[in-house]
């Protein structure tokens, strides 16, 4: 029998391991400092259940299978399974309800680099019924932010833009009947030259000179204020612009209050997300540097989370992060911190294995003490020994031999600076501790 | 659409949630304090490497199914995906090799009361390569006993056993061809009377003469160092019994250096845990006052882990916790703190919505000093907002009102005590973080 494991589904060496573990570490972490409480729903649901929202797209690529009578299937994403809950427990839940999941899904992709067909989703939302005040979309904002600065990665940007803007000003422009198509056409400038985007706007049947001004319109340019002031001078007498706008202001100057820096946040009214789920405010994430992951972190604002189950209503607010692409993205661009010193922070071998005893009691020790400890019990040349220390970069190294063990003490050594001591039981938990 | 969720899968309410989130957090620091280093593989895989150990139970279980032309399989414990993970990497990892991993397995059992198909499998595994120094089996007791009493659960009792001893005592009476039927049995001793066991070995074609000897040597009693006592008494010239003696000594005896409270460990000879893989040391978990949960907490020495796989020989010696259901019995017991505190420190409420930009200000504040803080943006009647307060429990509660607003101050309300303060940013942050 041969192992092996199926293509796009990561599998990490150790040492990866623990940087992938410290990342999702400080998500949770960072989700909990603002307030959100864990939850976890199974990987396996009712296929009707999964498939009661999807498009056509989801359904090629999600794993469904029966077991008996019973359509299953794998989550696709952490979103679908959070509106069935909402709509099967909202009588026991608290609202504004503020959920966090990090979980894995589940998406049989034609398999590609940096495409996986199971991958770590960690998403927050925040839900209310009826009404979800706004600035909590700027609090979301202030979570996007945060997880990034704790992660120390490269430079970023959360670009940001509320839909109702460009729906607004299409309606103005009265081509509201065409107001989806441009919306997804308007999600490609970024990647299409734009002579090839004016090119779509006119396969759409819309007049040169509108598609002048959408063009223009989605493309303004300049700081936040600058593009807040710009949007406030089109003056359009238009419903939903002006709640686009003064929704748009609201979570600028909120995210301000809330200690963003505003150089990470950029408004930019050509980020609209495909799906025609969000209704207002818009986030995508992308790293200065490196436009090519795309982005990194991206949600919004909907109307309604659980329609398709009930009737009633829970807007909400939410953001995703794929974190196993992004782990695979730094990762190539060998931006992660891999191979570095175990997270033990000391490991004990003896001379020899009469002095076993001695060890495995000082290992009891540290650990009471809460100090990650290991003890290195295989029996070979002492040689073989401070190999396997120095090959996981242990910070501590402590040894047992005759005199220590006579002597009731342990001789302590500095791995970094090669600093060695002889050390009374008190004063080693106090050195490894420091 | 009726939203539903599969039976036998186990989804918590927000207050459930935040213990097994505690308990899973426990669980992992407490390995890693040990020395254990994350692992996580797919949760699906080849259905063939699934099955390639498995035995005629797995296989009816299992979640099978084909995706294009590939027989897909959801895994069913973390054993085998360890021993192909290892099968694959063995040349990149360092031994001995301590991996940890918790994750979810999937059984397609008949649902009952107390039987999930969705699980949380909580394991450790020491490997090694040709050889494993026994002394890790006493390391791997010590962290099921940390484990626990970390956990704060009821009392609890390690029963421990070396197959070796058995299998020696049974090859001494000359039945050796006998032993595994005769493992598979003593498995039952606790379930079945006395009499019914020995029809059972009767029924095996044994003579009565060595069934009794099997029933007396199996139901030994006393402390461990008089069962120990007794074992060496027998006298049995075989050298797998002599070894198994040794081993067993040994796990004791490093157990005590440990620190390992002696009354939390007992050595029962009739543990021998069902399944041929394991060769040494095996572990069953029993709380003393709920034995009707079964053994929470298993694991035992293993000659070979990835023997299907390749030549090169790996003995190992591990646990699992089985998270799912030990969550299940206890909550069914009232043995949780569910309905705790919010684990926020704080939650942020204004008399009215004037004040929102002060309570986000202060809430970035709180947050950039490590203090999870929520703020509470609905707006409603200020009585409303007291509710909200009350019924997730908040520690402290931050209200901003016009005078809060006019002199730049903040009330501080200790809902535990009632005690109601007047402070500024700096003295609200000490008390607060206290």
């Amino acid at each position: 029998m041969t192992a092996r494991t199926l293509q796009g589904f990561m599998e990490l060496l150790p040492q990866e391991q623990i940087v992938m573990e410290h990342m999702k570490s400080v998500i949770r972490h960072t989700y909990e400092l603002f307030g959100f409480a864990p939850l976890d729903t199974p990987v396996l649901e009712l296929a009707e259940v999964l498939l009661s929202k999807s498009g056509g797209e989801t359904e090629k690529q999600i794993y469904e299978f029966k077991k008996g009578d019973t359509d299953l299937a794998m989550r696709f994403d952490l979103t679908v399974p959070l509106a069935k809950y909402v709509a099967l427990y909202n009588n026991d839940l608290t609202f504004p309800f503020k959920r966090y999941q990090i979980g894995k899904v589940y998406r049989g992709e034609r398999p590609q680099k940096g495409r996986f067909r199971e991958f770590y989703q960690c998403d927050i939302d925040i839900i209310d019924r009826d009404d979800l005040n706004i600035v909590y979309d700027a609090e979301v904002l202030a979570v996007i932010y945060t997880v990034f600065k704790k992660l120390e990665l490269p430079a970023f940007k959360i670009y940001l833009n509320n839909r109702k803007l460009l729906s607004g000003f299409l309606e103005s422009l009265n081509i509201r009947d065409k107001t989806v198509d441009v919306l997804r056409l308007v999600d490609k400038i970024k990647k299409i030259p734009e002579a090839a985007f004016l090119e779509e706007l006119r396969d759409l049947g819309l007049p040169e000179e509108l598609n002048r001004k959408i063009l223009e319109f989605i493309t303004v340019k300049g700081s936040n204020e600058e593009i807040l002031q710009a949007l406030a001078a089109y003056n359009i007498d238009n419903e939903s612009y002006r709640a686009g706008l003064e929704e748009l202001q609201t979570v600028i100057s909120q995210a301000r209050n809330l200690g963003i820096n505003p150089q990470n946040i950029q408004v930019d009214l050509s980020i609209t997300r495909g799906l025609d789920y969000y209704t207002g405010t818009v986030y995508e994430t992308f790293f200065d540097d490196y436009p090519e992951f795309g982005s990194v972190c991206s949600g919004g604002r909907y109307e309604n989370l659980s329609s398709v189950f009930m009737d009633k209503k829970f807007p909400g607010v939410g953001i995703s992060i794929g974190l196993t692409r992004l782990f695979d993205q730094l990762r190539g661009k060998g931006l992660l911190k891999i191979g570095g010193p175990t997270p033990n922070k000391a490991l004990i071998v003896v001379q020899n294995a009469a002095y076993q005893t001695q060890a495995v009691t000082l290992a009891g020790e540290l650990r009471r003490h809460d100090i990650a400890a290991d003890v290195f019990l295989r029996e070979c040349k002492f040689k073989k020994k401070m190999e396997y220390a120095n090959k996981i970069k242990v910070p501590y190294l402590i040894i047992i031999g005759e005199d220590e063990a006579a002597q009731g003490n342990y001789t302590l050594k500095n791995m970094q600076t090669g600093d060695q001591q002889r050390l009374k039981l008190d004063e080693l938990i106090k050195a490894v501790a420091a």
